[in-house]
C-alpha cells in the first residue's frame, strides 16, 4: 500500500467501506501465459491477498461462484477508501491482463440501523414506561448499563464486522420501492420502524443458520442496500430470502437486483475449482 | 472430484441443487485448436460426462439449443453445491478456452410445495370432515397409510427427480408480481393456496404429454423458480404455457424470464448438431 | 440431413417450426479468410440454401436487413424442429467462424386462430340463426359445404403457408399484457373473440398491399407470438402498424419487441449488398 | 450504385426513407491497418460520400458526436429503400473491417401530419365559418389558393426535406405511451388534434433558432418516431426539449430513447476531430 | 486545438459545456504496448491534461473510480462544444488505440436553475410585503444592491462552477418521473417552486461538506440533469442522498441512474492506482 502512503485517508467517520466483487476467469486470456507466468500470477495473487489481510481492520473473502455467471468472488472489508481502490484495481489484475474480467461489482458502507432503540427510548418506554423504574433507582441504571453494553456489542458488530468461514455466501443489492401507493420514502418514521420491527423479527428466527449483513450504498452503487447472508446451507438462504419475501416491508416495497450466490474456499482450493 | 475431497459437502437437508447451462460455440476459438486438439477436447468433454453421470444422486441431461440464443444446454441435479460447481466450471471449460461461451444459466434447489395438502389436513378435512371416519377406525387407519405412501411417492419426485428421456426440453425462469394491487406475497395462505390448486388442475390435464418440475431460487438466483418441462411435441409445450397464461395465478401474478427450448441428443450427435 | 438420420424427427401434430435468424456480418472474421476461402464459403452458403430449399415441405426466405442492426436475415419454416435445428446451426457457421454473428433469433410455430369461427358456430349462429335456414335444407348443407372449403384453405395458409416473393419484409415479436386494468388473460373468451374481430377487420383493408403471418411462441421465445409482415412498400408497413396502434387490441393490450425491416434478395444480391 | 440495377427500386409512394446512423470508431482496428491502407481507407469513405451526395433526391449530414457512446454520425436521407440499405452497408465498411463499429441506428420514413388543416377544413372552419366568406367569392378563391400554396410548400418540407447546415444536430426517438390512464392511443382523434396543436405551438416559438424534422417508423423500427433537431446553440436543444416536456403531450405521453447530439463537419474536419 | 480554428466555435449564450467520461482500462491492450510506448502515452495523456488545463474557462477534473465498473474518470467543463469534442476523442485515445475504453459519459450544460428567488418577488414579496419598505427609501435600494450581488454570485458559481479538490466526486444521471398519478410536469411552476424549496432546505444543512452542481442535460443525453457531488467523506454522500430520498420532490418524483464514486487524485497517483 506504500502506493497511497503520501494521499490523505478517505476513512468514514464511522463504518468501513466495503467492495463485493464477481469476475468470470477469461481461460482464453489465461492460456496465453505460458507455465510459469501462470505460476508467478498465482504467487502475486497469494501474496496480494496476504498483504491485504495483513492490514489493519481489513477483512477479505475469497469464494467461488456458483454458475456461469461468475467464477470468483471478493468481499473487501476496509476503512479507507484509497486502501479499498488501491486493492480492488490490484486484484482484477493480479492474475494478467484481462484474465479476472469484472461481471459485476458493489460499493457499500457499513452503516448502523436508523430504526434501533436509542438509550433514551429506552429510558423513557421500557424502563420508566412498561417497569415503572424511577429514573434514579439503582435498578434503572444497572438496565441501562446493561442496555448500553448490549448495543455497543450490536453496533459494533454492524460496524465493525468480523464474519464467519461460514461456506455459503449469497449476495444481493436492494431498494426500497417508489411507486405509486407503494412509496416507502412517503411513510412516516414511526411507520418504517414499526415494519422493519417485523422484518428484524422473522430475521430473528434464522439466528445460528444465517448471518446477516446489511450495507447501505444509497448514493455510493445502483441501489441503495447491499445485503450478505452467510450460511451453512443454501437451503436456509432460501428459506429467509423467500419468507422475508411475505413480509410487508418486501412484499410492498422490496426491489432486488441479482443474487449471487459463493462458496467460501481457501485460494489453492479456489484456483482449482475455477481451472487455473 | 477429487478436488473436493478434503472439503465438507454442502448438502441441502432435503432435495438436490440443480443447475440449468446455457452455452453458445464459439467457432472462432474452436477453430484455433488443430484437430488433435478438437478430438481430445471433444474426449474430455465424454470422460467428464460420464464421470458426472457415474456420480450418485447425480443426473446430467444434454441438449442442442434451438435457435442461435444458444447451441449447448445442461441440466445438472446433484446434492452437493461444491460438486455442482466444480462440473460446472469444467463443463464450460471442457472443450477448450472460452469455446463454451455462457449465455444463461440458472441455479435453483428441488422443492416440495408448500401447498401440498398436509396428512393432518387431509386427516381433518378430507377422512374425518367429508367422510366422517372415526379416528380410531380401521378405515382411517388405511387411508391415512395411502395417504403417507402416495405423497412420499411425490415428494420423493418432486425432491430427487429422475427425468425422462423426452426429446423436448424448455426451460425459464418466474417470480410472482409483486406491482400494486396484483401482490402475490399481500395475499394470504389460503388465497394463494386455492389459486395454486386451479393452477395444479390445468397442469393435471397434460399428464402423460408434459412433464413438470418445479425447482426453487429465491435467493439463489435473478427470479424466484426454475421451471422445466419435458415434453414429446414442441406444440404441447406451447399448449400449456398459453393454457396456464388465463389462470389467475398467471394471468395477474406471473412474471416470466426468457424461454430456452432444447432438444435432448446423445453426445455424439449433439457435437454434430452444432457443427464440432 | 444426413446428420438428423437416426434421431426420431419432432413434428407438431400440426403445423411447422418457424425461424427468425438475424445476423451482423462481422467483416474482420471475413478479412482473415482469403479470396479462396472467401469464394468457397459463398459456395458452401449456396449449396446450403439449396438443400434446404430441396428439403419437404421447408420454405426460406433469405434477407438483407436495414440499417447496421442486422445485415443478413433468414426465414426458416419446416415441420421437424431436428431439422429447424440443424439447418440454423450450419446457416450460422456456413460463412466460417463467427463471419456472421447472431443479433437476434426468434422461435416459433405456425397455428391456427382460436378466434376463428368453428363451423357449429356457423351452423347455429348464421346459417340457422340469421339466415333461418333449416338444418336439414339443401341450402344448409351446400352452405356448410362452401363454410368448410373456404376455412380449410385459411387454415391451409395459416398451419403451411406459402409466403410470395414481395420485396418487404418487416418481423417483430408481440405479446399480450398483463397489467393492472389492462390485462389481455383475465378477459372472458367472448370479449377477446369480438376485440379481435375488429383486429381482424383493420387487417383486412390490407389486403394485396400486406400479408400477415402470426406465429405463436408462447413458451417458445420470450415473446406469446412472432409477426411477419410481407409488402410491396415500406409505407404499408408503417401504416397497418399505426392504424393498428389504435386498435384497443393493440392501443389496451399490445407489448413490442424490436422491428426489423428486411429486403428480400436472391443470394448472389445479398452477397453484393453486405459487401461479401 | 451498379449494384441494384436490376432490382426493382423501392420508393414509397409518398416520402423518403431516413437513416440515422451512429458509430464509434474502433482504433484498435484502424491502427492494424498501414499508413497506406488507413490513406485509401480516408479516401474511400470521401468518394462513397461524393457518390451519395450526388445520387438524385438524396442528402447525407455528417458529424462528429459528443462523449464517448459515439464518434461519427451520418443521416442519411433518399427515396429508395435498396439504395438507403446499399449505402448504409458502404459506410459501415468503408474505413475497413470493423473500424466503424454500429452503436445505433434508426430507421425511419419522412410524412407528413395526420393533424394538419386540410383544404376542407380551412374552407369550413376559417373562411365560411370564422371568416363568413362565400364558397363563390373572389376572395374564397384568392384566401384557398394562398392556402393550398402554403400547404404544399410545408409539405414539400416534411416529406422531401433539404436540411441546412447548422452546426448542432440532435436525435432521439420517441413513442406515445399507452400506460392505464395514459394512453394515447384510446384518444380521439379530435382529442389528439388539439393536444398537438398545442405541441405545434410550442414548437413555432423556436422558429430560427430549432429546425424540427419528424419522420415515422411504427413498424420500421423500436419507437413510434425519429426527431432530428437543428440549431446553432445546443442551449436551444435543451430548452426546447425541456420546455416541450411541460406540453401535456409529452408530460403525460411522452416516451423517448437516447438522445444523441451531433456537430456537422466536413469530412477532414471530421476524420481530424475523431483522430483518424 | 488548433484542429477547431476554422470552425466557428459553439459557445451556448450562457453556461459551459460539461462531459463526465468514465473509462475501464483494457489492459491486455496496454500490455501489447511496449515499455516505451507505454511512457510516452503517459506522457501524451500529461501533456493533453496540461493543454486542457490551460486552456481559457476550462477545468477537468481526474480521478479513480471505486469498484471496477470503472478505473478512470474525468469531468470536464468548458464553454465550446467543439472544444470539449476535441478533448473527449482526444482523452479517450490517449493511452493507445482502445486502451480506455468508455463504460458511461454523460453530456450536459451548467445552468441557473428556474425557481430561484427573481429580483422582482424579492422586492415585492420580501422588501415591499414583509418588511414594509418603501420603494424609494434608501433601505430598499441598499437591500436590493445587496440582493443583486448576492445572486449575482450565486449565479456566477452556478454557470461558471471552479470546483474544489475536495477528495470524493459523486456522479447520476437523475430524470423527474412522469408516471401516473406522480407527474412532475404536469404540476404548476408555483407546486414545483414550492416542493423544490424544501428540497434546497435540506442541501443547505449540508454546506461545507458537500459540494452540488446540477446541470441540464434534457435534450443532450439520456437523464434530464446530471448531479456532481463532491465531498471530503464518502458518508456524507450517501448521508445526503439518502435524506433527500424522503424529500418529496425526490420520494415522488426523482428517477435516478446509476451512481459513480470517484477520489480526485494528481496523474501520476492516478496511474500508479489503476496500474499503468
Amino acid at each position: 500500500m506504500s502506493e497511497t502512503a503520501s494521499i490523505s485517508p478517505l476513512v468514514p467517520r464511522e463504518g468501513w467501506h466495503v467492495m463485493h466483487l464477481f469476475y468470470q476467469v477469461d481461460h482464453a486470456q489465461w492460456s496465453i501465459l505460458d507455465k510459469d507466468e501462470q505460476r508467478s500470477a498465482k504467487t502475486r495473487l497469494t501474496t496480494l491477498i496476504q498483504e491485504i489481510r495483513a492490514t489493519p481492520d481489513t477483512h477479505l473473502l475469497t469464494f467461488a461462484i456458483a454458475t456461469p455467471k461468475a467464477d470468483i468472488g471478493f468481499m473487501l472489508l476496509t476503512p479507507d477508501l484509497h486502501v479499498a481502490n488501491a486493492y480492488e484495481k490490484q486484484l482484477t489484475l493480479s492474475l494478467g491482463p484481462e484474465v479476472l474480467s469484472p461481471v459485476y461489482s458493489y460499493l457499500s458502507q457499513t452503516e448502523s440501523s436508523e430504526y434501533t432503540t436509542t438509550a433514551e427510548q429506552y429510558a423513557e418506554e421500557t424502563l420508566k414506561g412498561e417497569q415503572g423504574l424511577a429514573e434514579d433507582s439503582p435498578e434503572f441504571a444497572s438496565a441501562m448499563k446493561e442496555f448500553e453494553e448490549r448495543m455497543a456489542h450490536y453496533l459494533q458488530h454492524r460496524l465493525y464486522p468480523v464474519l464467519p468461514d461460514w461456506p455459503v455466501i449469497c449476495f444481493y443489492p436492494m431498494s426500497k420501492r417508489r411507486n405509486g401507493a407503494d412509496n416507502w420514502y412517503s411513510l412516516s418514521f414511526e411507520e418504517r420502524k414499526k415494519l422493519m420491527a417485523g422484518h428484524a423479527r422473522v430475521g430473528r428466527t434464522y439466528s445460528g443458520r444465517i448471518l446477516q449483513l446489511i450495507t447501505g450504498s444509497t448514493g455510493l452503487d445502483e441501489y441503495e442496500w447491499g445485503v450478505t447472508l452467510l450460511a451453512k446451507d443454501t437451503i436456509d438462504i432460501k428459506a429467509i430470502v423467500y419468507e422475508m419475501r411475505f413480509d410487508e416491508v418486501t412484499a410492498r416495497y422490496g426491489e432486488f437486483g441479482d443474487f449471487y450466490i459463493g462458496m467460501q474456499l481457501p485460494l489453492d482450493q479456489l484456483f482449482r475449482r475455477v481451472c487455473l
